[in-house]
């Protein structure tokens, strides 16, 4: 298939591909960019190149740069501490690293680095750039973590990111004034798959450096924004800040993803009309799986809707299928769903059977085939839209002198969703303070636990297994 | 992939899937008479079956159901006679042929046949049909010629019907209202790809048994019809009989494909605000490769647009590229391109060169990108948006006694857009009433040429070969 971006400029060259606060880009000028940044490092062709970067211009155009070059780009999250980007870069064979300046200079790789500015100031190349896609090649890589504490990179290729695309649109449908506001990391699958979805669709995005309430809510009310994508936490931030103002009728998607919502707050947001729409997806899914169609939004608050066209979705236990609304592992399969981990023959393994991805989160479908989430897999902890492993963070504990068990799980916290707190068994007194300020060194901020709670053990099963949906009851009980 | 009309009408049972002037079919009702109608079939299983009917709900059922037998379908024209269907059903290994009563019984055809009627009364089998699709394999093959005379089977497989509906929503986009009005007959492209797409997208059709502008306007002013697909003639009569009314603002694009459109036609919709979009393609691109976008319509009366977003066009002599402007075949590559002509192995070779397909037709390229159809292939007679090739007519002439030379060619008509005339050479003195009842024998209505011509010879190139552009300029001498 010919480039998505290089088609899209082809055939709408002078429309619009990103709005900022103060900056417009057509599609040829996002288009004439990333040939530019593609022919200044030619020289990483086809290599595993890793991108650092919040959301800005740069990362865009550093991503349809790289995919010029049949570069495999690997996603790295600005808030990770140096140990976690060494062990992911690692993880995923990276040889280059580029980036926001002050997010790469002060690292140590051992690797290449290129700022962004280094970048811009290397001369342009006379080199051939890829004006195809080979759909089954890796796209992109982003981390997730599992049971084990060690990152695992998804691989996405591009078929991944078609499917997706085209899956959201046939649900979603595709209208000449739409707007998809990115205030998501992009290197999340969330910003990056709405990227995409602007070439694909001829669609402009509206760019926000972070989540900003105010400034996202005067862009729906007053730049022709048309859908964002939230998680819980963000919606309600959204939601409080707009008050009683209204958004105007043609904001017509909340696309509301990243783990079960309240119902409170769907409640409130039908209450005042605004179209959220619930969905289920994750990295490996490459965005949504299953989303509820916009004429079932009202009927089916709190449900995640029905797979996507091309996306199939079960309910299982173990290799069994299980009945309607029956309580089991979402397993789903589709065009959309990565094909394994990179380099991690166990993991794909563990999580794949014949093509059927096993999500490890639980859920039930009804009797009208509307999936609910219960709980994301048992062990993860979602706060403010990002990921916690447990394992990860039981880890860095269990690295400190005279701490002989280490259990992690998230507790509920009205700002972010989830916190994640720790429980030890120790053979030597840690104060709080030290224990937070071993953690900052080897943790992104987010991943600290928020209380440290000691005990004389900690809930194991007969295989001694730490039972970590158990520590909540300890904490109940206290 | 899950079977689509089995995923649609999961997603959305109590949507409207067919309208007609007084009957609505959900898409729960439509995927439970064609599951029915492939179990009354089952005996059928992956057979090659051949469907004969003008458009009817009938028509649509049988299409799913043979579908979901994994049955291949074979489109037949109903305006065609015996002795052409018979070529046409030995020419695509056609196993047994079902249809409207009053078109499949007078056959005789040393096939099995069924009527709707007979199947309908046949007992539902309790057996397996599939709930997935095979996207490699063939879905349909419908007729077109040549430059031969003898029809070949274009086959379309699961994939380019998939492809085609997808990249024509990325170009038109796809609304909450979209509906659909199907004039044009089923056996044809337009009519089929109309069908496909109302079951990915989710999207009602309005089914007309055949063209009628009055009932057509009617249908677009008030029952929300948003699209047509119309060819220059019919595109005219919609004009004509609308008269000084208006389209409701709701229209939103009436498809003129079937080759080059006057220009007047085009300024004539254009001062009306009829939102007249311009495509090019033919059966073996399964419907539309390039159509003008809706924001380019004005700009460029006249273009077919550019490449669908998976698509890919260029303007060749031979096997070389030509430059912006230059007239030349106009190639085409894509996923919804069809892999080739059943069991044709010489005319698959002069058609594709490695995965371009020579349409045969001319063209160029603007220097903003944009297709221009200047001619469908050179012989080609287009009337009344059914294609006639002059090699048949030929043939049936040359069979007559006396004739020694027959060559046709088609002259501008303002009803039909195009008729076919005959130039003959003859040793018998034949009266055109006698030729008329022998090409009647023979062939379709529409294909029996207008006038009669005769002459001391034609117009033949060195190595022999009729210069069928030439027969025209004969005429303006006479």
């Amino acid at each position: 298939m010919e480039h998505w971006l290089r088609k899209r400029a082809h055939l709408s060259p002078n429309e619009l591909a990103i709005e900022t606060m103060d900056e417009q880009w057509t599609f040829k000028q996002l288009y004439e960019k990333a040939v530019s940044f593609a022919r200044k490092i030619a020289f990483l062709k086809g290599k595993h190149v890793a991108i650092l970067s919040e959301n800005s211009l740069d990362i865009i155009v550093a991503f349809w740069g790289c995919t010029m070059l049949e570069s495999k780009i690997i996603f790295l999250n600005t808030k990770l501490r140096e140990r976690e980007l060494i062990q992911q870069c690692e993880t995923a064979d990276v040889e280059a690293v580029i980036g926001q300046s002050d997010k790469v200079q002060p690292l140590n790789l051992a690797l290449p680095t290129f700022t962004f500015e280094d970048i811009e100031s290397l001369p342009i190349l006379d080199v051939e750039i890829s004006v195809e896609m080979d759909l089954s090649s890796i796209c992109s890589m982003m981390f997730t973590s599992g049971t084990t504490g060690t990152a695992k990179a998804v691989t996405q290729t591009y078929e991944n990111h078609w499917s997706s695309a085209i899956a959201s649109s046939l649900n979603l449908g595709l209208e000449s004034h739409d707007k998809w506001l990115i205030s998501l990391p992009i290197f999340h699958i969330s910003g990056l798959s709405t990227v995409i979805k602007s070439a694909i669709y001829g669609m402009p995005i509206f760019l926000m450096p972070s989540f900003d309430a105010t400034k996202i809510n005067q862009a729906i009310q007053t730049r022709g924004v048309t859908h964002i994508s939230v998680v819980s936490t963000t919606c309600q931030r959204l939601l409080e800040n707009l008050g009683d103002n209204q958004y105007p009728d043609t904001f017509r998607c909340m696309l509301l993803g990243g783990g079960p919502a309240p119902k409170s707050l769907l409640e409130e947001a039908a209450e005042k009309a605004i179209p959220i729409i619930q969905t289920y997806g994750m990295t490996e899914t490459c965005s949504q799986i299953s989303t509820l169609a916009m004429k079932d939004a009202l009927q089916k608050i709190g449900s995640a809707g029905k797979a996507l066209f091309t996306a199939s979705l079960e309910i299982r236990h173990g290799d069994k299928k299980l009945e309607t609304n029956q309580i089991g592992e979402i397993v789903v399969k589709g065009p959309m769903v990565t094909s394994g981990y990179y380099d991690a023959e166990k993991a794909n393994k563990e999580s794949f059977l014949s093509n059927w991805f096993y999500t490890g989160d639980m859920g039930y479908v009804d009797e009208d085939g509307f999936l609910y989430v219960v709980d994301r897999r048992s062990d993860l902890i979602i706060s403010g839209g990002e990921n916690i492993y447990p394992a990860e963070i039981e880890d860095v504990l269990l690295s400190l002198e005279g701490v002989k068990e280490a259990g992690v799980t998230g507790i509920e916290n009205t700002e972010w969703g989830e916190v994640p707190v720790a429980f030890l068994v120790t053979e030597k007194q840690w104060s709080e303070e030290a224990l937070i300020d071993y953690c900052a060194q080897h943790l992104a901020r987010y991943k600290i636990p928020k209380k440290f709670y000691f005990c004389e053990s900690l809930p194991r099963n007969a295989t001694n297994k730490l039972q970590r949906h158990l520590l909540k009851t300890k904490l109940t009980n206290k």
